[in-house]
């Protein structure tokens, strides 16, 4: 396993010095790498015109960019693009002037709190140009003419996303979304994309799958808007739980940003699985989100989506800077996001409906399930076998039983296969959690 | 605003030396000089006989006073009427008559613990004649001879009480009620009915009020039992709010009694503006309620009346004597109160169900309602707008998302009146708080 | 009321030494002695064959012992069935023959952490033989050949129970079940069927009852289900609120352990009990059961059935062993939980729906239920009265509203009382708490 997270973090690093973003050469780029690399062969890629209408929005012109540098009144070439592409304002427009310290302090973005590093600044709806530099740089300019270059172009062209479909017994699905539009920063964001195709390459490994999986690799806003548009109605229809996959690199804590209702089918698995495994880890509130999970539970869309995240973006000192790099994000932060997405995975995927067969306790002894012995004590496999078959009602998923028993999920499978084994339980169709639970009940009398 | 405490603290001058009670001349008196020098020229008064059934009551005989006072063996005047009101026992029947200092002592009330205070008492419904006295003063009394007078008369007459309705754009009713029974006390009562007619000369001074307001001056308990007897069916049927305005005057406290489930639009409201303006307010239990609250919230009446105060009645030791004056009662006491009040008001009529017009968020940067440039930091502006839209279902009203986003409503009305201008937002017709929440959301789907 | 603690301890004392089981001799006695001592002639008793299929159980085999022991190498008579009935495992088959100290080890049962206890083990549905002795004496034993003696045994006969059917003037019941297949031990288990009996006999007492009574007195666990695999749609049918009867003869301690879902009539009288009588009581989960409520409130049966218990099975260190002894249950304790149980019952019998019939509160002064005199002070009798009426709303329980007004029910019997002769309630046609409290609403519409 822990081969897994040297792997990812390795891929991390392959795909850190491409220049990516919400368009462009270096999003189809990173893309293309995370297809072959994994070998996702169904991962489809996807192209969406300029001007492409998505709801209140459309499809920015697509932004590509060769070159940029300043050169000082001493010749000095800094800000360039080929030593940190986070130097250049995303989206900027071409430039090649001269200009004084004055003029070119307008275009300069720093910050005095982190002298030290690069911020990541972008303009993509307005058309402007700038640089991004140190506070240290920026406090040895002297006065004088100041060659600006950068080498982009803003034009007529497409905005990129990936989509990979594993199917599954069931047309219910689970939804996973990532993005891929950051340039050069590791915990926001090149964990999220690696760490999902990951998880996507260990779903194609299983023998089946009761769920589908929808997964997106997109851009971060434009992208999710423009993917609902073509897709909410299927979205609505089948999802039953998402995951925004974001910010799961690091190693210092475990973050669960909830749905707007806070009580889907995934914030409820989400919540048991890292109250189970890593108990300290920090809830956010609703109103503290900043990713995709904005569109996707935005009013009309109310998707069943949270975000299970190592330490939440805004929520870091190095976030959207150039110390958010691959020193922050290690091998094991990306290893514990990967173990604990997958267990939420794994819950979800064993999650079921059960019911009883008979009235009473069973006799649990005369098959081997229980001491034969009457003594002071008892075990606590026992005691959550029997709490176990006392909920088992045929209306409460396994999940909400665990939670009831205060067991996790995983702890409780041999205990439900072996009364499975003794035809002691049995299946009742699950009907999602997303169903209006009035009609569930209905259904089940 | 400083004059608006200043006005009213002059008005409780005015109104504080008149003798009133539950019936009688003084509080038709009382009642005109509100009326007069308000200039509420809708403020109608109202005479109801003696005798006239109100469900299990009947409104008693009419008293008034014109002097009393107690003759001691020396010769010395004391529990002289024309010198404080309360030595009199509210409803005391006439007497004029020598009695022993043994018989004078049955008659006499005060409180050991407060010796300088003269204690208000009365005895509505059962007659009898009685003088209030410090304990200082019934402490020097000697042996001997004492004259007994009051001048008085309890006679068939009539229960008087003022009602103001300022229509509005609905029938739907926001109701006011406060109580003018009380005799020489500043807090309780002087401060609600002065509190309540400048909240009336502010509702009048309105361009358009979208509510229709039901404000009533009335003598406590008989007086609300009266009015509810002759108005019940219509108060069910319109009122959305109310509030008992009663002990409005001190500087010590804001505190708040819900109605009987707590959770009506007026309790909503009521919290919402506490908790953004005085956090530390005391919040007490339905179970401590004492004023006309009783009758509002009464099984069968069960309007939506909650109250908002300064100190509470019987939370104070000045309470019910001599001691509650205009000293007790502030300029800057009386004004926090109209501005809670106020406050409330504002929130109510700014409740509306609005919805978004699109799917996702809507793009705020071309509309200048976003920064175009992407940093680290996001605005509180943005983060409320952004929140209030993802609530924007056309169900929640208003109040619910501030709540909902922890912000005050008063401070997301510019962001609400933006995104109106801009035709992002739909309004709902608001089906009022008390409709049942089941025919409501039926409605909007 | 002395008198019945010390009654109540005299007749465990009569009842300890008996070796009782889930089946056989020993049980039949015991429970004749219940039935003839108390005189409850109306106490059928039951047999139920072996073999008898009890859902996914069966009736065990009978079993009789008459005598056992081991004798040492030295000729010592040690692990003597007619000193303690503990020193056997229950349904220990028959033995007779001369084994070495090594093999006899295998069979003996002892506690290393309390060495002067003998344990209690039982091996109901396993063929086996063992001996229960202290860790004191095992260590002493010295190697050398035992004669191994126990005169036993397991044959075809049948499992008994005693059913007390006491007739109200409803059909609704409520059901009262204890245990008595425990030997010699005292709080668990001879203080439930003594209380129990204690109680029946106290009912029989009254004038009239309400409700009818369902009392069995039975083995745990196969009772239950042999019971309920007779009854269970009756008692689905009839029963609002039941109580499993165990654990209440010491002095430490008061503990309630709730049904599945916690909220029947039975959890809230029992808690509106416990909290205005013992605060400190100790308050369990359900997955911390462990006696026949596992049955009654198993899936499928889901009857109303919580436990008031002193200090729970498995909570105290003398549980299941020979120290749980009649010095461990005292008459204060066994008093002390007769007490609370039959306030219980009082407070079922005294619930009932009232409704107001006027509007606003009544006048009470008139009635002389309200002092004619006002003060800055009022009753707290006067204040629950009023409170009671406010939620007086033929919807509510009184428990319901005892517990919404913080007063506890019996303390408002008085007033109740009052008021209903004063014709100020209507009697509400009581529908139970276990109809659909949907269904429930309608019919008071």
């Amino acid at each position: 396993m822990e081969d897994i997270g040297m792997a990812m973090h390795k891929l991390c690093e392959k795909l850190f010095p491409i220049c990516r973003s919400i368009t462009g050469a270096g999003f189809r780029e990173s893309l293309k790498i995370l297809k072959n690399d994994m070998q996702l062969n169904d991962l489809n890629m996807f192209e969406v015109a300029t001007g492409t209408k998505c709801f209140d929005w459309e499809v920015p012109k697509e932004w590509n960019i060769r070159d940029a540098y300043i050169i000082t009144p001493d010749g000095k070439k800094i800000c360039d693009f080929q030593v940190s592409n986070l130097h250049v304002v995303g989206y900027s427009i071409p430039v090649n002037q001269e200009i004084s310290l004055e003029e070119l302090q307008k275009h300069l973005y720093s910050l005095p709190e982190q002298p030290n590093a690069i911020p990541y600044i972008t303009s993509y709806y307005q058309e402007r140009w700038g640089f991004c530099i140190t506070q240290q740089e920026r406090d040895t300019l002297k006065p004088g003419t100041y060659q600006v270059y950068i080498d982009s172009d803003l034009r007529d062209g497409s905005l990129t996303y990936g989509e990979l479909i594993i199917p599954g017994e069931t047309e219910e699905e689970i939804f996973l979304s990532t993005y891929l539009c950051h340039p050069s920063m590791a915990n926001n964001e090149l964990s999220g994309p690696v760490v999902t195709v990951f998880l996507a390459k260990w779903l194609l490994s299983l023998p089946s799958r009761k769920y589908t999986y929808r997964i997106i690799i997109i851009p971060e806003t434009i992208g999710s808007i423009t993917y609902l548009s073509r897709h909410h109605e299927a979205m609505k229809q089948n999802i039953i739980a998402g995951f925004n996959i974001t910010c799961v690199g690091d190693d210092r804590a475990y973050s669960y940003l909830p749905s707007k209702t806070g009580d889907t089918l995934a914030d409820k698995v989400a919540k048991h699985v890292l109250t189970h495994t890593h108990p300290e880890f920090v809830s956010y509130s609703f109103l503290d989100r900043g990713s995709d999970e904005r569109q996707y539970c935005s009013k009309g869309i109310d998707l069943p989506v949270c975000s299970i995240m190592r330490t939440k973006y805004g929520c870091y000192p190095e976030y959207h800077t150039s110390l958010d790099d691959l020193e922050l994000v290690t091998a094991t932060g990306l290893l514990g996001s990967y173990e604990v997405l997958k267990k939420t995975i794994e819950c979800l995927e064993a999650n079921e409906v059960l019911a009883t067969k008979f009235l009473c306790e069973p006799q649990l002894g005369k098959r081997g399930l229980h001491p034969t012995i009457g003594t002071k004590n008892s075990s606590l496999v026992v005691k959550n076998m029997m709490n176990f078959l006392a909920y088992c009602d045929g209306v409460s998923t396994n999940l909400e039983i665990a939670e009831k028993i205060n067991a996790p999920l995983w702890a409780l499978q041999d205990t439900i296969n072996k009364l499975k084994a003794e035809d002691l339980l049995i299946s009742v169709n699950l009907v999602s959690d997303h169903a209006d639970s009035c009609e569930y009940s209905k259904l089940l009398i």
